[in-house]
């Protein structure tokens, strides 16, 4: 089993007419599954929560701002415990025992409302149910500097050298409003780099992260902005396209949200 | 409730030292809830099953696709009918009545076995219980020349200039063995792009997809090689970086994977 975030492999390259056979490397893929042990003390439940496939590595991490991006737990104390399997790629959180946890909620996971169904509107409306994060009004503001936006991929890419050489891992880093790079997670899929990195700052207590820069290595879905204002983050940058409900989502949480940050150029989609 | 692939939205674009408000195309990105009727005739039964951030638009396909790509159908005829929503976003897939479908089978979607417990081992080993795709030895094998397989990502970016104009949004193109391109398909997910081109041909009674090439415009993930091999694909080709999974994956389908395709190179990872 795999534990290893990459893994040399041989190949047959081909370039133009040439193909030689040359070692690379590959970005590892395995499921995790993580379970909850909840419930009351003298009663107490597992449950499998989910299988997500990631990159090993930082496994409590991931399961800690997934669990917090779902809103299952809101403070690092809500974790009483994390228990990985021998075996390895199973872990299990466990819950204080006070901690309310309705397992119903989650088989029920929809962006749906009553008003209008399934739409875009009801996934927003779904987020702002479980987030606690402060409304627009109640927001500090504060100014960054477009050259500081501009300096952020290089930095990233510069990190990202250090880690990836397969080109195969989306990164999330955490910036201050300085630009000077304070974490960087990669994983296979981008919702777990970011839950990575959340899960490292709510591992320490950190929360929110409503003074910090986000910067997305690739794209940005209504998943990574709805797990960005969980975290209370009010700016978020991407290298690549927003989609139309990241930029609604943005809006609704007064998140300042940027796109295709590179080349000393970007658009801004929401906020300001 | 938007129904289009594409949203213009104003935005305000910094360049160097340069900023103006400009138009701009966002893909869209909406949920689309699936739901599943099912049952012999006298006791037919509704079950949501699933919900899926897609960009509208063949969404009888991505629905199709979907349930064929889980082994939920296997032929066309398999389902009797789809009915969308007035309100949209919510697609009733009706199984014809004799179909057998197992409801707990989809609650423990785990790649899980009793042997090494989840692992990538054992999501490729519960691909197989799914999958009726013919053994590496009974596949009929053919070449292709690497000028056809350098050919594929013009063919496929002229055909998206056309659709694409947000940056935003993953392509899966088949192409006969000669490299034309037959189809393609475009979506926020890039999972979602190959279950509508997997769809497609499946309302079509085309299956399986043995004799064309398929080209994913970005990188290959485990879970775009399970479907692929769903489909009977044996040839896979990504613009971008294959994960570990993807190649064991490819290996244990027998299917040639080809990474890294772009300005007349490519990786061969599986197969040959």
């Amino acid at each position: 089993m795999a534990h290893q975030a990459i893994k040399t492999v041989s190949i047959r390259k081909f370039n133009g007419a040439d193909a030689s056979e040359q070692p690379d490397v590959l970005a590892v893929e395995e499921p995790l599954e993580i379970r909850l042990e909840y419930g009351p003390a003298a009663k107490r439940s597992t449950k499998s929560l989910s299988v997500t496939m990631r990159t090993p590595g930082a496994d409590e991490d991931l399961a800690r701002g997934f669990l917090f991006t779902e809103g299952i737990v809101r403070e690092a104390s809500d974790i009483a415990g994390l228990r990985a399997q021998p075996l390895g790629n199973v872990l299990t959180v466990v819950l204080r025992p006070e901690l309310h946890f309705e397992p119903s909620r989650l088989e029920r996971h929809f962006y749906t409302t009553s008003s209008c169904g399934v739409c875009g509107k009801s996934s927003i409306e779904a987020v702002k149910t479980t987030t606690n994060c402060a409304t627009v009004s109640e927001k500090r503001h504060w100014e960054i500097r477009p050259d500081i936006i501009y300096s952020l991929p290089d930095t990233l890419r510069q990190a990202q050298r250090t880690f990836d050489a397969t080109g195969g891992l989306h990164a999330s880093a955490l910036f201050d409003p300085e630009g000077n790079l304070l974490a960087i997670r990669e994983d296979v899929g981008r919702h777990n780099a970011l839950d990575k990195l959340i899960g490292h700052y709510l591992g320490q207590s950190i929360m929110p992260l409503d003074q910090h820069l986000l910067l997305l290595s690739g794209r940005a879905s209504f998943e990574l902005l709805q797990k960005a204002a969980m975290a209370g983050m009010q700016v978020v940058c991407a290298v690549g396209a927003p989609s139309s409900l990241a930029v609604e989502t943005a809006e609704s949480f007064g998140i300042t949200l940027i796109g295709f940050l590179r080349d000393n150029r970007f658009n801004v989609y929401a906020g300001g």
